[in-house]
């Protein structure tokens, strides 16, 4: 591993210099919107919007400055670019590629986007609080519109325009292999879950009845989360509406959950969640920040490690043999007369839900195949904005034999598409899809992980994937680093195989 | 009152623009350092600083624009320059000082400046909470140093090097005008001071002695800001170490105070204090914000605000009648047994002490004082930085009667220094004056002020506020804004007149 100012480079230099300037200029724009997300004064939001827009707009005349360009065109010929995969090679590549899709866009539609998704997610906030669809319909209609024409700029010769947005957060991936890969998990996860609904042991939930104090919950989650490994020291941990994790600089990465008194999990499986997103960002090469060695290899691999420690890990019989006790300590008379199984049993319960990010780990790729399909509707025009609802809960109705009483708990439930975030839902399920490979090889390689997770040893997986998979940071196609780590291609079996060894015993199929 | 975008200038229109998009950058600026005392995780003050540096530069940048400064000298010319106290004219002739003044800095010395204190104000909490001067005093040489250079560039042609400074706060005020002025006050304090020590009916100070949980206070805290006139939905309370308030766009301005469950007054004055600053940002007008008509008059004036309503209003006899009731009932059984009658008196209880941010009114210009004369000293070259401490203490002995057993408690006790703020803690005591002669005009405008304050009616003197100091912006200088409402010019009578009539009924002199 190198340090990108030892590459002996004068080119190289300026290149690294430029883009560590244009990450103190976007890591200061996540800090605008993570206090949009914490605290923003009611009133405060179109000032917000105007401040991002203008970041957005400064950031992106410095990735579309000529100078650096031909900066990145002369490396580009240079020796330095020859072997793609080294870090050198691969920061070369990738940011030549990025410079050449930046300069396609102007900046006038850069900003459009901007301010229409920063304004969508605050008529997002409103439209979902009081369940009207009809008030965030025009800024739904008019952010698929703007990111359909930067779509048409980008789209290779004979590409779809969904590609062209998809692989901006899944590098190589495209559409037409994921629907083919989910459409067998979508056959194998329909069959188990009838299978498991007509088992004979199943799942009570009852566990979940009980009602924990937040202040309760704010201390395990604040526990559990420093226990798997997640580091207060270059972090911290906050509420808000909506889960999520964001990096502010190599040494500050926020995480946020939400508590719910009656409902344990929200607080306790969305930290474990986001844990697992902010370890990976805790995991990567500082020295690096803000190029590819230094980034994230995809959406779908970051999702892979917050799946892997909310699910994998947290859903596990031997992480609930030594969770329990830990936890009923902690909440006190709220859990009194539970047992370690109540809970793990619990922890797996599988039943058609209407709400994505409180799904079971089976139904949940139903939940993203739903709005995977919607959204490429939306893309090629086959479906208008306004029918968006009806096909969503026409969707709801076929996929999981439910539907939404209203749009709140239906297509307004989730924040992504009021933060112009098209083409980023496929990657959920990848993530689960690459957990369940990397899960695989980290048993082959390790050995008995549920002998360390029953003594609360979580180390060894964490210092393994950090290794394998954090500092290799994004060097590699997201599919190739995994497919090399795990020695195999992308299928839909081990996930499909996992999810049946742990579940068939707790339902006793 | 004119729009901005009502005149009828291109050139005008431009520099708008400019300064508007400016502003931009500035209060995301804001936010950072917001977040920085607010909560961010240990590890990430370095590239905290790194950002703040950079954009810092970015800014300096703007301000230094050659074509911006073009159109601010043609502007000059022009016949919307010739009235300075209009809304249009204070602008051109603010904007163009602005200009002169930031060609004279190099960039390099901008930035060095804003990183030493960015680096000072982490090394002075460290320093702090560790009570060690030694780790401190060579951050606090770089920053004089490097401010010493600043003033150096900027000095009028035979005037001071602090001046320089303090000219930067406080727009047009001299150190010999307000060493003069200050001396007259020391001697009617001191000898204040003396008769209410001698006096037969001392406050005893018990009421403080009560412990109040910090939840309580935190409730208690928000209700009187609210109450006052502070408005959370353009604006929040948070905690900190060191109380501030600080503006991040036209409706988000925040406010933060520090609570001990020991001590009810920190957390309840802290409040009141940066309330009163908070609702003189939150008074301004928002269509000029970021240029001269939007803005605060100057340091001065803005703790006369905050004075006022942490003292004048929250220090009555009124104000007692009518909070104490509704302080009791929030705390419930912490202040049992007490009266309104000895919470006014403890509140008012005068005493030499060592901390500056919890003195009294009478002490607590005898505190500002000695800041006075020992950055005075530290920018003429007269006390060398590792002098300071001795220096400080010998003063304390010498106007207050105490030594400081602790830097802790002495000269490492303001964030000030460390953030680069010299020449500013005169504002402080300014802002008394100031305060009392507001104080004075508002009675003869409104009339029996504590009949209001009796029945918790506060809007009248905060409308009367707004009106007379808060919309006029900083089109005057602030001495002539003061004394234009006032109909007299600056001394210390008012404010000895205010503490003599209120301290003397309550001690028996």
């Amino acid at each position: 591993m190198s340090k990108p100012q030892d590459v002996a480079s004068t080119d190289f230099a300026h290149v690294f210099a430029h883009v560590r300037d244009t990450a103190l200029l976007e890591s200061t724009s996540a800090l605008l919107e993570w206090d949009e997300r914490t605290g923003l004064p009611a009133a405060a939001g179109g000032y917000r919007a105007e401040q991002l827009t203008y970041l957005c707009g400064v950031i992106h005349q410095r990735k579309t400055d000529s100078r650096y360009g031909e900066l990145l065109a002369t490396l580009r010929q240079s020796d330095l670019a020859q072997d793609t995969t080294s870090q050198v090679g691969a920061t070369i590549a990738r940011l030549h590629k990025d410079f050449q899709r930046n300069t396609r866009l102007p900046i006038d539609l850069v900003q459009a986007i901007s301010k229409a998704t920063v304004l969508g997610q605050q008529a997002w906030e409103k439209a979902r609080a009081a369940n009207d669809w009809a008030y965030f319909q025009p800024y739904m209609t008019e952010i698929f519109l703007l990111r359909r024409r930067e779509a048409e700029l980008l789209a290779e010769e004979g590409g779809s325009l969904y590609d062209a947005l998809l692989d901006q957060y899944e590098e190589g991936a495209r559409s037409e292999q994921l629907t083919a890969i989910f459409a067998n998990l979508r056959d194998e996860l329909v069959r188990l879950v009838q299978e498991l609904a007509d088992a004979p042991h199943r799942p009570t939930g009852k566990s979940w009845e009980r009602a924990v104090p937040v202040a309760q919950q704010r201390e395990v989650s604040r526990w559990i989360a420093g226990r798997i490994g997640y580091s207060f020291e270059r972090g911290r941990l906050d509420e808000t509406s909506h889960p999520f994790c964001t990096t502010l600089g190599p040494d500050d990465c926020r995480i946020l959950t939400r508590y719910q008194a009656e409902f344990f999990p929200s607080g306790f499986y969305g930290t474990l969640h986001e844990a697992g997103h902010g370890m990976y960002e805790q995991g990567l090469l500082a020295d690096w920040y803000g190029l590819p060695p230094g980034m994230a290899a995809s959406l779908g691999v970051h999702e892979s490690q917050s799946r892997l420690w909310e699910n994998f890990v947290g859903r596990s019989h031997a992480f609930w043999k030594w969770c329990f006790p830990e936890v009923a300590q902690r909440v006190g008379s709220a859990w009194q007369g539970l047992s370690a199984e109540d809970v793990y049993r619990d922890a797996n319960l599988v039943e058609p839900s209407l709400v994505r990010v409180e799904a079971d780990e089976v139904t949940y790729n139903l939940h993203i195949l739903i709005r995977f399909e919607i959204e490429q509707q939306l893309m090629s025009g086959t479906l208008e904005v306004k029918d968006a609802p009806a096909a969503w809960n026409e969707r709801y109705q076929h996929y999981l034999g439910i539907q939404p009483p209203s749009d709140r708990d239906g297509i307004l439930q989730d924040v992504h598409w009021s933060a112009g975030l098209v083409g980023y839902f496929p990657t959920y399920s990848l993530g689960n899809l690459y957990a369940a490979q990397l899960m695989e090889a980290a048993s082959d390689r390790l050995g008995d992980l549920d002998g360390l997770f029953e003594k609360g040893e979580f180390q060894p997986l964490l210092e393994w994937l950090q290794q394998e998979v954090h500092v290799q940071g994004f060097c590699l196609h997201p599919g190739t680093l995994v497919e090399k780590v795990c020695g195999k291609s992308l299928d839909a079996q081990p996930l499909v195989r996992y999810l049946r060894r742990k579940l068939e015993p707790v339902y006793g199929v």
